[in-house]
């Protein structure tokens, strides 16, 4: 094991990690922004360097300065959380090229699995189910319309390099097709600087649901069950749950099956999620693959008693995972996790930064809270606005949801305002409490707050 | 289920019980003395009724006020915690005569057991295994001398309405067993009203480990597994862990299959606890039964997944118990409780009630804190110094210890001392750590501690 990382972000992924290191006996450093200076992960690490200010393209996403922050150190190795430079294969390569070992998979995987098209190829070639789709990016409006009107509408328009569903569009009427294939380049091009985009079939009312995955140098690879968040706002995940209220014994197995064969045929190493639409009739299809740990990687460490975070520093140890003898893994139970985040629900969502002038988050069975903030914190608004996740564990669904609405009620936080009205409306809809929702749920069945 | 109950208890068990409440959709009625009316639980409960000043004996001891609380607030059910009426047969006696269902086991099985005597002879004419003891009480010196040297020195004299420690002497030398006999029947006089005193011949070095079981009206009498809490300071549990690190697979049945058929005899229903000590041969041996919630259930709810009060709100409403399904039960992980108290390790554990000006708890990953303290509270000197119990799960011991030293290290208690140093210590200790220790551990290997 290592004697030394270094956590390449901030806020609540940077204490998740830091927390394993400290489980591990490896001694951690935290590089933080001026902004973040003051913060509880920094406070936390055993040391912690300044990479300068905020924005993130001044600090986080420094390549540089990060570097040279685990070289100074003596940092063995970089862990990127989610976000930032988690699936930046020049960040892994740069690592390795300063004898860094990078905390995920390979340069070429994170490549090969970022590029949605190429990714899409891949998968194809390996048996795994996914959409109807075009092969490769379509580089002009005529390519775009002719596959659209092969497959037939409505079509979604992605972005080869996309991710949070930034350059991603659905079109249903012919007629927008230009408008909004323009419209997904422009926001492509300037969200992850390539403007490539491909088409799919539009899926049509479909859950979303990915597999975590973990595989070893040792050979090992292994499902860890699936996660359900199909509770999204405009492709933000806002609950997400393990396991999937849709799946059936049969289902869990199929595309616990495909993900490994995704895992093996690319020779993946590390954690990974493979996010899958699932649709009305039960059929799954490969939409892309994560090639980090995710936000919502807590409901599945609590239904499968393993720390992700821990696999994931063993095997880029070159360890083999602990979790291994465990497979294959059936749900013990039910979780799941709510992104409290600084917005004001009542007003469209809007980001909320400020100070937390009382922080008292609940406890008690089945109740786990991973945040960064801490009474007197103050939320920046440089950053994503997850102020806290809010895992709840029971013996089944119904415990878990009774579950999430008690830790809710005890949940104080004050001095800006949260998501947490919203979640309590969705935990008191009728649909959302069956079970039985789809991607379009928070705009269909929740308009209201919208 | 009951629409509102009455919790008879003050402090982290008031609360644990209206969490399962509030998540069962049962209203709650605190009952809390005058100093306790500041404290969270009594903000916690929908309704709250004053039952009287400190100390315990003019309010949570007084039957009639608590009995008048619930009728006057229409509860149909008390749940009494543990200490305090819990395993007071009249009081469940008194609940009943008023129309209220006493969440626990009926008053014979409490009084059957109650008595440590008599429930040693349940036990020996059921087969389960006793240590080698008198047929009921000594009520004479003589008696004992008679007795201790039949089966041997060492022996220990033990209270018949025993508990905590109280009226429990340690004979190793005959010359001391006079004395040893007066001071235990005087102890066990003021603290039970009752100095009835028996004799058991002194298992050497004994681990302690103990069945939770859980018995319903529909025939299902399932064991939770074991919980080891060997580690004590005169007979008062610190550290509780689930399972023992001490037994086999065959050994854990055994003492199962032992706890079920002391049930099955005495149609015990509810939840409840058989304790045995375990000597170094592998040798189990019954030592009592408590007919309540322990302090240290949450490490079984762990490894189990179960929400063990609530499954005493369903057993007491006449449902079935939720989980017997899921039995036998093996253990998933591990789990390790560590109890706070307000104490001073570094002064005889002497108490520290004061007010505690920082409180923050540890969280992330298998971290479970059970604690009514916020910033602020006051910790009175009239009731027992627990602050909070820290109970820490992981995929194996090893973890559970890791866990446990990081999540102490997290914890922030500050305006009073507490026992955090000690458990730190102790996680420190190599006997402790190879899961090596019997019940002197503490004053073995503790000692400069004490």
């Amino acid at each position: 094991m290592f004697d030394k990382i270094l956590i390449a972000n901030r806020g609540e992924v940077a204490l998740r990690v830091m927390r394993a290191c400290k489980e591990l006996g490896v001694k951690t450093v935290a590089v933080y922004s001026t902004e973040d200076a003051d913060t509880y992960p920094v406070r936390y690490a055993d040391e912690a360097v300044c990479i300068g200010p905020a924005p993130a393209n001044k600090s986080y996403l420094v390549m540089g300065n990060i570097i040279e922050a685990a070289k100074t150190t003596g940092a063995q190795a970089i862990h990127p959380g989610y976000g930032f430079l988690a699936e930046n294969a020049d960040f892994a390569r740069a690592c390795i090229d300063n004898d860094l070992v990078f905390i995920g998979p390979s340069p070429e995987c994170i490549e090969r699995m970022g590029d949605k098209s190429s990714a899409r190829e891949t998968m194809k070639s390996c048996g795994v189910p996914t959409v109807l789709g075009s092969d490769g990016c379509l580089d002009t409006v005529e390519e775009a319309r002719e596959f659209a009107q092969a497959v037939g509408y409505p079509v979604l328009i992605k972005a080869t390099a996309g991710g949070g569903g930034k350059g991603m569009r659905e079109v249903h009427d012919p007629a927008d097709l230009e408008s909004q294939y323009r419209a997904a380049r422009t926001e492509a091009g300037a969200a992850f600087g390539n403007d490539g985009v491909y088409l799919e079939k539009l899926v049509l009312r479909p859950r979303h649901v990915e597999v975590q995955i973990l595989a070893d140098d040792f050979g090992n690879n292994v499902a860890l069950c699936e996660r359900d968040c199909s509770v999204q706002r405009r492709h933000q995940k806002l609950i997400e749950e393990a396991p999937s209220p849709a799946l059936t014994e049969e289902l869990r197995r199929a595309m616990a099956v495909a993900a490994v064969k995704a895992v093996r045929a690319t020779n993946y190493k590390n954690a990974g999620t493979i996010e899958f639409l699932l649709d009305e009739r039960g059929q799954f299809y490969f939409m892309e693959m994560n090639t980090r740990v995710q936000v919502e990687h807590p409901v599945t460490e609590e239904i499968t008693g393993t720390d992700i975070i821990k696999e994931q520093l063993r095997i880029a140890a070159g360890e083999p995972m602990s979790c291994a003898d465990r497979a294959p893994f059936a749900p013990a139970g039910h979780a799941i996790e709510l992104r409290i985040n600084a917005e004001d629900p009542a007003h469209g969502f809007r980001p909320c930064p400020g100070t937390v002038t009382r922080f008292e988050p609940p406890a008690g069975p089945g109740v786990r809270v991973e945040s960064y903030v801490r009474t007197g914190s103050r939320i920046s608004p440089y950053y994503d606005s997850l102020v806290a996740k809010l895992i709840v564990h029971g013996q089944d669904r119904a415990e878990a949801l009774a579950r999430a609405r008690r830790a809710l009620d005890e949940f104080v936080i004050e001095g800006i305002e949260t998501t947490i009205p919203f979640h309590k409306r969705v935990l008191a809809n009728d649909a959302f409490i069956a079970g039985d929702v789809t991607t379009d749920f928070i705009e269909t069945q929740m308009g209201d707050v919208l």
